[in-house]
C-alpha cells in the first residue's frame, strides 16, 4: 500500500527543473561579458563571418598548431557570493596583530571619507592613464597636489607623480645620478643602513647595468670619496636611517663631502618624519626619494603604495616617471595635463633611461587626499604624537631593567633612561622619530636574545624587528596605543622575569644550560601577570623628549601652505572636494574608454570588495609567515590558475607593473645563460611593432636590442628581416621578445616556427603578455613554446587601471627558469614550483610579493569565471573583434587580417587596426 | 651611582608632550562641526551678539529655568577607529545562521555593483526628498521604475512611491477602503492567514479610529458577508498566506463575493512570487500591498525596507504618500516630479486620511534596480529556482518518513509524498510558492514537538518558523543553496531517529516520560551522523512540482516590458545607469541643501558603514533573542543614550518614521489616561505653526486637534489663545503636541509655564523633537517636564535621508508612560525601563524594532562624540544660526527673535527664518 503510485491528479505532472534550478542567482559571467545572451551571439557570430558556432569561430582564428581548447582543467564557476564567502574563509586565517616592524612600512589609518570615496569609488579606481587631459582634470589636480605635498615636505623643487615602491624610486634615484654626474662614473655608494631590501634592489639594477656598488657605513662617505675621488655618481643615504636613527652620521658633512666631489646625494626619507625635521634638501640632498604609504594607504601586505623621487629643478629633464604640470587650454584657462615623461621607454624605446611606466596614480591620489583632510597641523599632529609614543615607549622599556616601572619618575634619571641593565635603548634621546633600536646585553646570564623577545612580542601580538641577534626594532605609528605601549613595557618586563627565573635555574643546573628544553617558555603565565600589563603611558608622556634642535624642521621651511592643503578639514568639504573631482573625469563607469593599448576590462565591485577586508589591508610587508596564511593560501591557488593559463610551471608576484615583469623575465633568462655557460648571449630580437617599454626592459637588462621590421602590408613580423638577425646574431642571441596575438591584433600563424627557430638558434622567447587575453583557455605561451611571459593583472585580470597604476606584472616561466625567479632578503621566498624556500638578493621591488593585496582582484575573477568561463570570455572578446572588423569593413579598410585572405580577418583588438586607418571614430 | 641625575646636555630639555600627544589621531568632533577651529569660532560668537564664550551665547539663548549643562554624564568620544572596534566587537555576538523564518521576510544577495554604488554612495544616500525636481531626476527616474515594478508585478493600474512596511502598507490599504466605500461602512474582514504582525498593526489603527476589526477564515468570507451585507468596507487577505499556501480558500470566490456587497479587496502580496504567480489584479483584488524587500534589500533585524501599495486607477488620488509622475519642463522636454500626495499631512492636516511623509525611498530605488539589474527573465529566473528548491525539500522531508532518502526515487509515489510518518507535508503540491507548513503528528509516542524540531534545527544554524505546537514553517529563498536543502532533510531525519531511540527508552521506563531529562538530546552526534547529511538535493530536483496551472501568471500578462528593465543586465551597464542617475542630482555629496524644514547632518562614513557588516545585514527580524545579542546590546545603548539625552525613561525604536514616532507617541498618552479612567480626554491643543504631520497623527490616533493660533509678531503660541483653548477643553484635554525650539526656531521662554499648565489640566505633553538638535546636551524634553517626544535619528542623530527615507523616529517616554510603549505578538518586547518582557498586539509597525539595520549609524554618531561632543555641536548649532542671523540683519528683517528685545536673538534655524522675509535666498 506505501507503494503504490500517489494520484496523478493531485499532483502537476510538468516537472521541468533541473540541477541548474537549484544553484545560485548571482551568476558572474553574464555580468562580466555583457553580450545579452545566445540569440545575440548568434547573430553576432553569423555577421563575424558565417559562423554557426564559437568552436568555428576559434578554428578560424586561431592557428591549429597552438589550439588547445582543453588546456585548462575543469573547475566549476563560483557564483559572486560563493566567492566571496570562500575568500573569506582563506582571510581569516591572516592573523591580525599590531606589526611595529618599520622599514619603511607603518600602520595608518585611511581616513572614511577617502576609503569610500576613493578607493572604494569607481569614479577614481576605473579611470585610465591621463594620457587625455580633457577627459582627465579631476585625476590630475589630486596628482599635482601629491607632487605638491611631496615637493613641501622635502623641500625640493620639483617631484614626480608617483613611483612604484621606495626601493625602486631609489634605484631611479641612482640611475639619475649615474645619468647626469659628468664623467661617465659608473660607481655608487650605498649605505649600509639603508633599508635592506631598498639596498637589494638598488644592488639587482646596478649589476644589470654594470654599475659598481659599494656599500659600506653612512659616517666612512667622506673619507671613502676623499679616497676614491672621481669615481662615485652618487651615495644613496638613509634619514632617518634603517634603525630610526638621525645620528649614526652626519648629513650635512656627507653631502659636502659628496658635492665636494661633483657627485650627487640620494637620500632615502620618511615624508611623515619631514612634518619635523630638517628637510633633505637643507642639510644638501640633491634627491629625495620615499614612500606615501603611511599617509592613509593600507600596508596590505607590501603594496600597492605610491613611492616618489623628488629633486631640484636643474634636473627637472631627467626625472623618470610622470610629471603633471599646470598649462592653458585653448581659451587661456589654467588646465592640467601630464606635462613631461621626458624619460620614458615609449619616447626613447632602447635609448630610455627606465622603463618606468605603469605609476601609483590611485595610491598616490590617496596619499595626497589624506595630506589634504589633515592639513599641515593635522600632518604634524600625528607626527609628533607618533614620536611622543615612540619617547615614552623608550623611557617606559628603560625603567624596565631597573624594576621602576610601576612608578613613574618625575624626571628623567640615568635610572630610567637610557637603562643600563639587560636592555639598552640604543637610539638616543632626541635622535629618532618613530622608531627604536633595543640591544639585548650579550651573552647574558639567562642567554635572552632577540629571539626570545621577538617570541614574546609575536605571542603577545605584536611583530617587531629582528634586526640581529641582540637587537630589536620598534616602529610606532598612527595606529599605536597607549595599551600597545603599556603592553610593550610588559613584554620586556615579562623577558626579564622570564631571564631572571632562568638564571637562576641555570645556576642550579649548570650543564643543562644549553638544551633549552629543561625551561620551556610559560608565555601565557608570563604575559598574563596583570601587573605586568597595568603600566599608564600617560604618567610616562611627561617625560617624552622632543627631537633635537639641530634635526628639527625650522620655521623658515613651512609646507602646505596652498590653498588646497586648509580648507577641506571637515567630512562634508572633503567629500565635495572628491566628488567635483570625480565628476571632471571620464572613466569606465561613465563610458567606454576606446584606447587600444590595453584591454580595459569590468573591474567588478565582488572582485575590487576583499582588497579593504581588515584582514588584507593591516598586513605588513615582512610579517612572519604564520601570520599571513591567508594571504599565501589565495596567492598559491591563484599562483596554480595562472601557472595553468600560460602553460607554465611557477609564477612570481614581485613585479609591481609590466615593465617590472619585463625586466624580472629578461633576468630570469640572463641568469640561466649565464647558469649554463652563456653569459655572452645577450641580443634581445624585437619586432619593430613591440610597446616601447620592451627595449627599454631589455637594456635595463643588460641586453642589447636588435629590432626586427615589421611586415607594413600585414602587420605581423617581417620573416626575411627575423631570418637575417637570427643568422646575424646567431652566437649572440639572448632572447626574442614577441607579443602575442601581435600588437596590431593578429593570431600569426608562424609562432610556434618562430618560437622553434630562436630555441635552435640557442636564444630564449620572452612572450609579452600584454593580449594574454586573447589566448586564455584557448591557447598559452607555455604551448606556443615559450619561457616567460609576463601577465598584466591589471589589464587582462581585472584589476583596475586607477587613473595611472597600480600594476601587477606577475611572470609566468617554464620550469628550467624558474630557479631565477625575483628572491628577496628579507623574508624567504621560493617553494611552490620556485625550488627551495630561501632568502636571496636578487629582488626587484621592494616587497617579495610586490602588491599582494590587490592579488585578490584577480583572485576573484579566476573564481567567479572558472575554467570554462575564461575560456568562454576570451571567445567572445575574439568574437566582438572580429564582428566589429566586418561591420566596419565597407567603411573602413581593416588593416591588419592575417596573412592568408581566405580566412577570416584576424583581428583580435580591432580597435588598434582601425585606428591606424582612421585617426577619427 | 644609578640614581644620580641624568646628564642634562644629553638630553632635550623642552618635553612639550601631553596625555593628549598619545591619543588616535581620528578624532571625530571637527570633521562633524565643519568650523576650522578656535579662532574662527571665537570671531563668530563676537559677531553673534560680542560674545567671548559658547556659555555666554548659551545662556543668552535657552531660558534659564531649563537650562543644564550637565544633563548629560561624562562619556568620553571615541575615535573614529575606536568606535568602528568597539561596535565590530559588539556586533560579533550576533549568530549569522540561515533564517527559513519567511513571514514577509527572505534573506537576498544585494547585487555589489547597486550595494557598492547605492547603497555606499553618498550620492545616493544624502539627498533630500525630492521637493525640488530640477535638482532630483535621476531619484526620480528610479522611483518612478518602482512604481512601474509594482504596477507591472500585480497588474494594477498605479502604485505610490513607497510606504514604511508591508503591515502599516495594509492598514493604509484598509484606510483606503473605508474612506472610499459609499455609506460610510467602519468595519473590516481579516483573515487570520494575513502575516500577525500585518493583523496587529491594523487592528491597532483600526481601534484607534473605531473601526471594527473581524479577523476570521478567509474560506469563511463569502458566507459572513452574506450574513452582514453592508457591513465590511472590505476584506484583507494574504496572497499566498502566511503558512505560503495558494489553496487555504478560492481567491476569485471571495473577490466576486467582495464586490457583490461593494466592498473593497485589499491583498498583502510577496513580489517576487508574482512573476510566477496569477497577480492579484486578475482574481479580482482592487488595493495589493507587500515588501520589496526581498528584491535586494537586507533583512537588517527588520528594516528599512520599501513596501508598497498599488491599486485600480479610480483609486488614484486616494492613494497614501507619494507619486512620481512624468511631466514636462518649461521647454516641453520631459521631466519627473512628485505628481501626487494629495492625502499627505501638510495639505490637508486634520482632515489627511494618513499620517504618511516619510517613505523608504532608497531601499524603494534599491529594489528597482534590483529588478533592472535581473529585468524580468532574471527574476523569473530567481523565483522559479526558489520554487523548485522548495518543492526539491518537500519532497525529501515527506520521504524523511520511509527511510527512502538515502536513495531518491525516479518517481512520485505515495511513500515519497506527502509523506504518512511523523511529519506530514501539509503544503499540496502546486500550491505553494516557496514557504512549506509541516505538520507533526500531534501525541506521537516520542512526544516530538515543535520545539525539538525548531531547537535541532537552531543547532545545525537554522532558524524555522514555529506556527504551533505541531506545526513548522520553511520559507526558501534566493540564498538556500543546496547543501541548506541537503542539511534540512537531515535535520528532520536526525528529529526521526531521535524519535525512535525516544520511544524505545519511553517503551522501557514508562513513568519517567514527563521529566525529559532522562533521556536529553545528544544534538553533536544526532546532526554529526554523515549519513544524514549526504543527501544530494539534485538527485530529487526532478521530482519538484511546479506552481499548478491556475496559479500561474498567464502569458497575457507580461511584466517588466518598459526599456529600462532590459537594458542594464551586465554589470558595466548598470554602473554606469547608477552613475549617470547620481549625476542628475543635487546631496550633500556636492552641496548644502537650504531647506529649513530638517536638520541636514553630516552623514559621516564611519557611522554609515556598519549598517552594511553581514552581522547586522542578515538577521531576522523575529530570530531567536540569543541569535540578536549584538544587536540588542547596541540598541540598549542607544537606548540609554537616547534617555538620557531626552530626560526619560525609556526609548521604543518601533516607530519608523517621524509620523509614526508622533502616532505612537500619542497612542501612549491615550493608553495611559484610559488606564487612569479618563478616556474621554482626547484633545489635542496644536499651535497653527506646527507641521502638518502633529494633527494627522492626532486623529490617527483618535484625537480632536484644536488649533492654538500664533502670535504673528513673535512666532511663539498666542497666550490668550491659549489660554482660552485650554480653559475650554479642559475636561477633555488628553495632550498638547509642540515643537520646540519652535517651527519657527526660537526657544520660547514660557515653555516650561506651558507645559506645566497643561499638566494643572490634566493633560499631557508631547513634544516633538524635530528641533531636538537645538537642545541635545543643554536642556532635554524631560527637563522642560513633556512627558514624551519623538527623535528624528534621520535628521537630528545623523541617519541620512535617502532621497526621502529611510528613517527612524524613535519616542522617548517618561516613566509613567513606559508600560505604554508600542509592543510586538512575534517577538516579547519591553524590559530595560519599559517593564516586563512580554508580547503584545498593540505593535504600530511591522518589526518589533522598526529600521533596526540602521541605528548603528545614531549609535556610532553617540559614540564618537561622546557627552562634551554632543553639546559642542549644539552650541555650534545655536551659534551658527544666531551668526547668520546677525550677519543677515542689516539686509533682511529677522522675522522672529523671541520675545524680550535686550535679549538676543533667539534663532535656532536661521533660515526658517529668513525664509518667511524674502522668498529668494
Amino acid at each position: 500500500d506505501t507503494e503504490k503510485e500517489f494520484e496523478a491528479e493531485d499532483v502537476p505532472t510538468t516537472a521541468v527543473y533541473t540541477d541548474n534550478d537549484l544553484k545560485a542567482s548571482d551568476v558572474f559571467l553574464q555580468r562580466h561579458l555583457g553580450t545579452s545572451g545566445s540569440s545575440e551571439t548568434a547573430q553576432m557570430l553569423d555577421a563575424a563571418g558565417g559562423f554557426t558556432s564559437f568552436d568555428q569561430l576559434i578554428e578560424a582564428t586561431i592557428p591549429s598548431n597552438i589550439l588547445n581548447r582543453e588546456c585548462l582543467s575543469y573547475r566549476a564557476a563560483k557564483s559572486e557570493s560563493e566567492a566571496l564567502e570562500r575568500l573569506r574563509n582563506i582571510a581569516k586565517q591572516n592573523k591580525k596583530v599590531k606589526n611595529l616592524i618599520g622599514m619603511g612600512f607603518s600602520d595608518t589609518l585611511t581616513p572614511q571619507v577617502i576609503k569610500r570615496n576613493m578607493l572604494e569609488n569607481p569614479s577614481w579606481y576605473t579611470a585610465y592613464t591621463p594620457y587625455q587631459a580633457e577627459i582627465s582634470q579631476g585625476r590630475l589636480e589630486m596628482l599635482l597636489n601629491f607632487q605638491t605635498m611631496v615637493c613641501d615636505l622635502t623641500a625640493m623643487d620639483i617631484s614626480n607623480a608617483s613611483l612604484l615602491d621606495e626601493s625602486t624610486a631609489a634605484a631611479e634615484g641612482v640611475n639619475l645620478a649615474i645619468n647626469s654626474v659628468k664623467g661617465k662614473r659608473r660607481a655608487i655608494y650605498v649605505s649600509d643602513d639603508v633599508h635592506p631590501q631598498t639596498i637589494d634592489v638598488v644592488h639587482t639594477r646596478c649589476k644589470d647595468q654594470g654599475i659598481d656598488v659599494t656599500i659600506g657605513p653612512a659616517k666612512d662617505i667622506p673619507s671613502k670619496l676623499a679616497e676614491n675621488p672621481g669615481k662615485f655618481a652618487g651615495t644613496l643615504v638613509q634619514y632617518p636611517n634603517t634603525y630610526g636613527q638621525l645620528n649614526a652620521c652626519d648629513y650635512d658633512e656627507i653631502a659636502e663631502a659628496v658635492h665636494s666631489d661633483s657627485g650627487l646625494v640620494i637620500s632615502a626619507v620618511d615624508l611623515m618624519s619631514l612634518t619635523l625635521l630638517r628637510p633633505p634638501s637643507e642639510w644638501g640632498a640633491d634627491i629625495a626619494v620615499g614612500s606615501a604609504q603611511r599617509f592613509g594607504v593600507p600596508m596590505g601586505y607590501g603594496g600597492p603604495h605610491a613611492a616618489f623621487l623628488a629633486t631640484k629643478s636643474n634636473f627637472t629633464r631627467r626625472i623618470p616617471g610622470r610629471v603633471i604640470g599646470v598649462s592653458k587650454d585653448k581659451h587661456g584657462a589654467p588646465a592640467l595635463r601630464m606635462a613631461m615623461q621626458t624619460r620614458e621607454q615609449h619616447i626613447r624605446r632602447d635609448k630610455a633611461t627606465s622603463n618606468i611606466c605603469t605609476a601609483q596614480a590611485l595610491l598616490a591620489n590617496v596619499a595626497a587626499a589624506y595630506a589634504i583632510y589633515h592639513g599641515p597641523e593635522g600632518l604634524r599632529q600625528i607626527a609628533s604624537r607618533t614620536h611622543a609614543k615612540t619617547a615614552t615607549l623608550a623611557r617606559m622599556i628603560s625603567a624596565v631593567n631597573n624594576d621602576k616601572l610601576s612608578a613613574a619618575p618625575t624626571q628623567i634619571t640615568s635610572s630610567n633612561y637610557p637603562g643600563n641593565g639587560l636592555f639598552r635603548v640604543a637610539s638616543k634621546p632626541g635622535e629618532y622619530f618613530d622608531t627604536l633600536k633595543i640591544d639585548i646585553v650579550p651573552d647574558n646570564p639567562a642567554k635572552i636574545n632577540a629571539d626570545v623577545v621577538m617570541d614574546f612580542a609575536k605571542r603577545a601580538g605584536y611583530n617587531l624587528r629582528r634586526i640581529d641577534d641582540f637587537s630589536i626594532g620598534i616602529s610606532v605609528d598612527e595606529c599605536t596605543t597607549t595599551e600597545d605601549l603599556s603592553n610593550l613595557a610588559g613584554i620586556f618586563r615579562a623577558v626579564l622575569r622570564y631571564g631572571e627565573s632562568r638564571t637562576a635555574a641555570l645556576a642550579q643546573k649548570d650543564d643543562d644550560a644549553g638544551s633549552g628544553s629543561e625551561f620551556a617558555i610559560d608565555y601565557d603565565s608570563d604575559l598574563s601577570d596583570e601587573e605586568e600589563l597595568s603600566f599608564d603611558p600617560r604618567d610616562w608622556v611627561h617625560l617624552a623628549t622632543e627631537i633635537s634642535q639641530r634635526h628639527q624642521r625650522p620655521a623658515s621651511s613651512p609646507y602646505l601652505t596652498h590653498e588646497v592643503f586648509n580648507r577641506y578639514h571637515n567630512e562634508t568639504a572633503m567629500l565635495r572636494y572628491l566628488t567635483t573631482l570625480a565628476s571632471r573625469d571620464l572613466t569606465l563607469a561613465h563610458s567606454m574608454i576606446p584606447l587600444g593599448s590595453c584591454t580595459m576590462k569590468l573591474n567588478a565591485t565582488s572582485e575590487l570588495d576583499p582588497m579593504l577586508w581588515p584582514e588584507f589591508t593591516s598586513m605588513h610587508p615582512f610579517a612572519p609567515r604564520e601570520h599571513a596564511v591567508g594571504y599565501r593560501e589565495m596567492m598559491r591557488e591563484l599562483s596554480d590558475r595562472l601557472a595553468e593559463i600560460t602553460g607554465f610551471a611557477a609564477v612570481s608576484f614581485q613585479p609591481n607593473s609590466g615593465a617590472q615583469g619585463e625586466y624580472s623575465g629578461l633576468r630570469a633568462i640572463r641568469s640561466f645563460l649565464a647558469a649554463r655557460g652563456e653569459p655572452h648571449r645577450n641580443v634581445c630580437l624585437i619586432p619593430a611593432s613591440a610597446h616601447g617599454t620592451n627595449p627599454a626592459s631589455a637594456v635595463m637588462a643588460g641586453m642589447k636590442v636588435v629590432v626586427v621590421q615589421n611586415d607594413p602590408a600585414t602587420g605581423v613580423m617581417d620573416e626575411d628581416d627575423f631570418n637575417k638577425k637570427l643568422h646575424k646574431h646567431q652566437d649572440e642571441l639572448g632572447a626574442l621578445m614577441v607579443t602575442y596575438p601581435s600588437t596590431y591584433g593578429v593570431f600569426e600563424d608562424s609562432i610556434a616556427e618562430v618560437v622553434q627557430r630562436v630555441h635552435d638558434a640557442g636564444g630564449l622567447v620572452y612572450m609579452d603578455g600584454a593580449n594574454m587575453n586573447a589566448q586564455c583557455g584557448l591557447t598559452s605561451p607555455g604551448l606556443i613554446g615559450a619561457d616567460v611571459c609576463h601577465l598584466n593583472l591589471h589589464k587582462t585580470f581585472c584589476i583596475p587601471h586607477g587613473g595611472g597604476g597600480p600594476g601587477v606584472g606577475a611572470i609566468g616561466v617554464a620550469a628550467h627558469l624558474a630557479p631565477y625567479l625575483p628572491g628577496h632578503s628579507v623574508t624567504a621566498t621560493g617553494g611552490h614550483g620556485h625550488g627551495t624556500m630561501k632568502k636571496n638578493t636578487d629582488s626587484i621591488a621592494a616587497t617579495p610579493y610586490g602588491s599582494a593585496m590587490i592579488l585578490p582582484i584577480t583572485w576573484m575573477y579566476l573564481e567567479m569565471l572558472g575554467s570554462e568561463g575564461l575560456r568562454r570570455a576570451t571567445e567572445t572578446a575574439i568574437l566582438n573583434a572580429n564582428y566589429l572588423a566586418k561591420r566596419l569593413s565597407g567603411h573602413y579598410k581593416v588593416a591588419f587580417s592575417g596573412k592568408k585572405r581566405d580566412r577570416c580577418p584576424r583581428i583580435y583588438r580591432g580597435f588598434t587596426a582601425l585606428q591606424t586607418e582612421c585617426a577619427h571614430y
